[in-house]
């Protein structure tokens, strides 16, 4: 297994409302909580800086790189930002893998934020929209939830899947949010509670959809070999996928099927040299309860057409066969857009240094991460092991 | 000199107001000008695409990477877009270079795009404002042209630049853009014109200011070993650069110099090996004319403070010492903001494979392209050699 690049240290902020702070103050926030962790390193050290974020919309700002470089003090060295919606933070990730492995950096910083709350839902909705096909979609009315609720019918249409399935992703992730002190919400739920929320996009109801958070993560990247120098407990990434699909669903052949995601996810599992039995737990992108679902069969922990017979038996809890979202996920770990790939990293590296409190995954050694923009329209996976 | 990646073709479009095409297919347009000039390439061959574009606003569309592996075909191959304002065609060819130079993959494709017509100037201007910094500029009512004028007033008052000295940059990009059928504008203009035109934000007038253009163009990138298996006229990337600045103007020491864009110039050319004296060519980002002035210097082509002396000795014309902006520049080959980058590599390709038909330097050996964001916030420099 081939160690393409070390985590060194992750870092998050709260994740939640912040009126109190705007992004470049999460960005600090999550930094600092990563920088306490390691040793040996000075700021000087950050040869480049990649910055995931969706949308100028929020705060009617671009050049997020920049931003970030000043304000952690890393000037004058390299910054952009990146963007594939909510796939974002795990593209930077990637990016950040890939300078080290290109031999330009020794060190460099992955960082995603999001300030969302500073707008109202339905200018959230419509900053999100832009992720769809401007042309063809958006001009005929469709929102994300009413993409995905297509996604969810297909399914239940071919394969039985039911709104008590669903319902049952948002009430395990829940659970698992309220032993996550940085979630968004802590706060368990019933079925009955889902079940009963109100319909945004039918079958999808409120407690199906993610959430809208302001949050910052970043990550500390390099050399497998130089990472000891900086802490006795790296990480490190052993595979990775990178693909798209249609910027349209109207393209797509079979809508109940994340084909992106199952090729993002084989790719990641062939560069690792494993396969999904030997993942000990995966963070995947819940933007609505079905997602969750079409992940494990993408990810190869189900069979196709049989994502929901996994949460019916209850294995994708922390304690079982795989957990998945042991963090809380989108749904209530909280969703600041560009900084979830970035979220999901934080987690899979705190609990393979077993930091993780009380949502700890016993004994894990393998994570798996996918973070995807769109539609499932571009897909960002990793492999990260201890 | 070591060669970091080959570039094996460049495409651009017609760079202008285009009303008949959106985005995607200006897109397709450079793409097919860029793939009609190689051989033993299958559009299966290109593993990833790097899509620079500045702005979601301008077509309400995000997620420029999966549109462009959509529209041109490539799934289900990775993508993603970079942003760093107008430096975004830069990063984008950066990680073009970056992937092959990780091993990643052999075959990466950049791009760069941008759809301003739709919007009124003052839309295009609200736009490119959200690179400024938010929360303390935008705040006080700054825009672009205010900006580069303060830098302007500042390298006037310390170092005797003229308004004529900028209506000879102007002067110059105007007829190297008439020799350029790509061009946006092919109208030659006088000094006069210049200096008769109407006033932005004193001492800068409208001919001092890049355009409002429409375009995109395309660069395919390759490992170096492999390159003349697809042309016989491939060029080497030799060397980059990439620097950020505070995000805001108000932060620097001396606005009079562009310190990002000659630290860039300096890690490129240390990268390659070679100085100032070297170059045969350069696209610099004149966004205003005052900023081709402080390019000179930072790249060493003259010292601090002596910029306007290059012009006024006519230095910077095509035949002459060190030809600045052949193309026209982003004054008059025009500003597609994200794609500015790339029609900067583009330039630089057909300039040293000696295509640049009526425009050509003679005999170039080695390109300088420094492409900017922001208030020169972020920059990315590359060299390239035959």
């Amino acid at each position: 297994m081939r160690r393409l690049a070390a985590v060194v240290s992750a870092g998050m902020s709260k994740i939640g409302r912040r009126p109190e702070l705007v992004s470049r103050e999460l960005v600090v926030e999550a930094f600092m909580d990563a920088w306490r962790e390691v040793r040996n390193l000075d700021r000087k050290d950050i040869g480049c800086v990649y910055v995931g974020s969706q949308s100028e919309t929020y705060e009617h700002q671009i050049m997020y790189g920049t931003m970030v470089a000043d304000w952690l003090g890393l000037l004058p060295k390299g910054s952009m930002r990146v963007e594939g919606c909510a796939a974002a933070g795990a593209l930077a990730f990637r990016l950040a893998v890939m300078d080290v492995l290109s031999g330009l950096h020794e060190i460099v910083l992955a960082c995603g934020v999001e300030k969302m709350s500073l707008r109202t839902t339905s200018q959230v909705t419509d900053a999100l929209m832009a992720a769809s096909d401007a042309a063809l979609e958006q001009y005929n009315g469709l929102t994300f939830p009413s993409i995905y609720a297509m996604m969810t019918t297909a399914h239940m249409a071919k394969y039985g899947s039911t709104e008590e399935d669903l319902a049952a992703v948002a009430v395990k992730n829940h659970r698992n949010a309220s032993l996550n002190p940085k979630a968004h919400i802590q706060k368990q739920i019933t079925k009955e509670d889902v079940l009963s929320s109100k319909v945004v996009a039918w079958p999808l109801k409120v407690y199906d959809s993610s959430l809208i958070s302001d949050g910052a993560a970043v990550v500390i990247v390099t050399r497998p070999e130089i990472a000891k120098r900086f802490t006795d407990t790296p990480t490190y990434v052993v595979g990775m996928g990178h693909k798209s699909d249609t910027l349209g669903l109207y393209a797509r052949e079979d809508i109940s099927w994340p084909s992106a995601v199952a090729e993002a996810c084989s790719e990641a599992y062939s560069m690792a040299g494993i396969g999904a039995d030997d993942v000990s737990l995966a963070e995947v992108h819940d933007c609505f309860t079905i997602n969750e679902i079409l992940a494990y069969e993408a990810a190869g922990f189900a069979h196709r057409g049989e994502g929901h017979m996994l949460i019916r038996e209850g294995q994708p809890e922390i304690s079982a066969k795989i957990p998945v979202n042991p963090s809380g996920g989108l749904k209530a770990r909280g969703h600041p857009v560009g900084a979830t790939g970035l979220c999901q990293i934080y987690e899979i590296h705190t609990q393979l240094t077993c930091r993780a409190g009380k949502r700890q995954v016993p004994s894990p050694k393998l994570g798996l991460a996918i973070n995807e923009g769109g539609s499932n329209s571009v897909v960002a996976t990793h492999i990260i092991s201890t």
